[in-house]
């Protein structure tokens, strides 16, 4: 009996109630025993060389703005950012503690923004390496608790579609992070495709992560601290998303699977503009309309947005099966994301759906759930 | 008897319902009589004088985005685009014709995009003036069909605020309408206070409009003719209103009152995720969270989004009384635009609020019913 049925069938019992409700939500606090699965989607994680490497770049004067928040979290943090860095680097005992205590079943992991793409391109490729067999020592270590996204290094697209293989294949992983941009440079352009065939190939989705707007669109967004969460991140994923839907590039690759956190980063908001402007004709390259892409190649998660209208929308234009929970850790605090996926108006199916069930598709999540 | 009423009154007369319903559908074609009264209220229009300056404004080698659509409207049309030019420089019978043609009641004239902001300062400030000389005429020809938003020249803030006053107090307009930027730069710097402060005193609001994202942010949208209202707009106009909230300068202007179009340019579905990230606090320098600078300094209108879903979250995320109908002629056909108002899933309350009511209260249209 789930919790919503157990609290119909006790509302006749006024009296008894309050007893029973107490012990229901004891129940509820002891994870994976006839309580929702949740698996959260979108769950940053690093290792000790890579923190030190983006240490190195915030030491730097480099003129942009994933900088600032890299000297934030790994240089100089505030109050605010010092607890980033010591949960990043945690992907074990405290973290599992964590999810326990507000009943998280698994974290999808992945390398935080902004992953191995500030580096140069050696450097890029042996530390994806090394994050990605960290991972995936991690989920052998607790296979119940975690899966993991694998990086790569889109500096060479020739040996970072050598890593995916590695990272699916050998690895079992369990799909790809990419923080948006490299260098200024899309996944619609032609040097990356190989990295799009390969994930379509191996049947594996690429988390788009954010990470500020790149050098060329930065301008307006050097004020007010408006590069990271608060706007720029989501302006800079949108923007990739569209270029991928317009640029036709997804013609190419019928089956690939994005992903794509923060609600669809305003995208399922904007489908019909895209398609009234961007619909296939008159010097367009796109076979498709916007949300005929949207639709077949894409999903979303909910980081950072526990907004029941937005969910209810999103989940009304993309459809139920497009839509799964995250909670964007460490960035994010837990309990507030896990209140989301447990009260929102959603129907039980739906909020099976959204809160494991999709993401086991998706990105193929063995689970093993205790009896 | 409305329309909606008349129909559910002849449901139970199927034999007669044929003959009435083409008898009702004959009255809807004449505007103003017992239907529901539309006021657009993003209407473009132009006049010979400054689209001879945007022509000379095509012909130079500017790499700016703009300059892409005044290229295609001004200079070298498409199929698409060569009717935009004959129906931005009639504000007078044909227009009306095309109104009356749809059950359309009034437009709220404005300068089309970019207006005045690509001109040097002193032809800037004169094309200004002479365009709002010009609407006021045409409102002034036809007081029941047009009322009109005023241009200024923000690349001089003391001029602007004189041409405002003029606009307002001597002309009667109803509202001013910037185009976003001006040379890469936003109403949030200090610098153009005097004219967030001009419109507050005045007590009229500034329509933003779209334009191309500024030349610092330009880069990613130079593909795929990503520049304009595929994509493009939205993101400059957004980061816009996100600088105004995050910026604190509306806590200068509390009753300031800003209209963007686009369904809010999708600021409304990132509103959570503003508020947990842009909260006031540590280095933040607005007073208010950005939901509340949007709930009361900011109203929306449906230009260019036609989707029912999207109308009905707006609705309920910044109440009905925030939202206004509006087709974005002649860039939007205006058909399609008035069966949304006429059938998107609303009360009757909130439809008369949409399609007339809230535009006739915050840009005080006065409004000439026929009896």
């Amino acid at each position: 009996m789930d919790r919503r049925t157990a609290l119909g069938v006790m509302s006749g019992f006024a009296a008894a109630a309050a007893a029973d409700l107490r012990e229901i939500h004891a129940q509820e606090s002891t994870p994976r025993r006839g309580r929702l699965f949740k698996i959260a989607t979108e769950e940053a994680c690093s290792i000790p060389e890579i923190a030190e490497e983006l240490r190195n770049i915030a030491r730097t004067g480099w003129d942009n703005l994933d900088v600032l928040l890299i000297r934030d979290v790994y240089l100089r943090p505030s109050r605010t950012t010092a607890r980033f860095l010591p949960s990043l680097l945690d992907i074990g005992a405290h973290r599992i503690e964590e999810m326990d205590a507000h009943g998280v079943d698994m974290h999808l992991l992945s390398l935080t923004a902004p992953g191995v793409q500030m580096f140069d391109t050696e450097t890029a490729v042996s530390l994806a390496q090394l994050a990605n067999d960290r991972l995936a020592e991690a989920v052998s270590a607790h296979p119940a608790r975690f899966a993991a996204l694998a990086s790569f290094a889109p500096q060479d697209p020739k040996r970072a579609v050598k890593e995916m293989e590695r990272a699916i294949r050998e690895l079992g992983m369990n799909g790809f992070v990419v923080n948006s941009h490299t260098n200024g440079e899309y996944l619609d352009q032609p040097k990356y495709w190989p990295i799009l065939e390969a994930a379509e190939a191996l049947d594996a989705p690429i988390y788009i992560h954010p990470r500020a707007p790149s050098d060329g669109m930065a301008a307006p967004f050097r004020d007010y601290r408006m590069e990271a969460a608060v706007w720029g991140y989501g302006c800079e994923v949108g923007t990739h998303v569209v270029r991928l839907m317009l640029s036709g590039a997804l013609d190419r690759f019928p089956k690939l699977k994005i992903v794509i956190g923060h609600m669809g980063e305003a995208i399922p908001f904007w489908l019909w503009r895209l398609d009234f402007m961007g619909a296939p004709g008159e010097r367009r390259p796109n076979q498709l309309k916007p949300s005929e892409y949207f639709r077949r190649n894409f999903a979303i998660t909910t980081s950072g947005v526990e907004d029941p209208l937005a969910l209810r929308y999103c989940i009304d234009r993309i459809g139920v099966d497009s839509v799964m929970w995250a909670i964007d850790y460490p960035y994010q605090p837990t309990a507030p994301a896990v209140k989301f996926i447990e009260t929102a108006p959603l129907s039980d199916e739906e909020r099976e759906k959204i809160a494991h069930g999709n993401a086991e598709r998706i990105f193929r999540i063995r689970v093993a759930r205790e009896s």
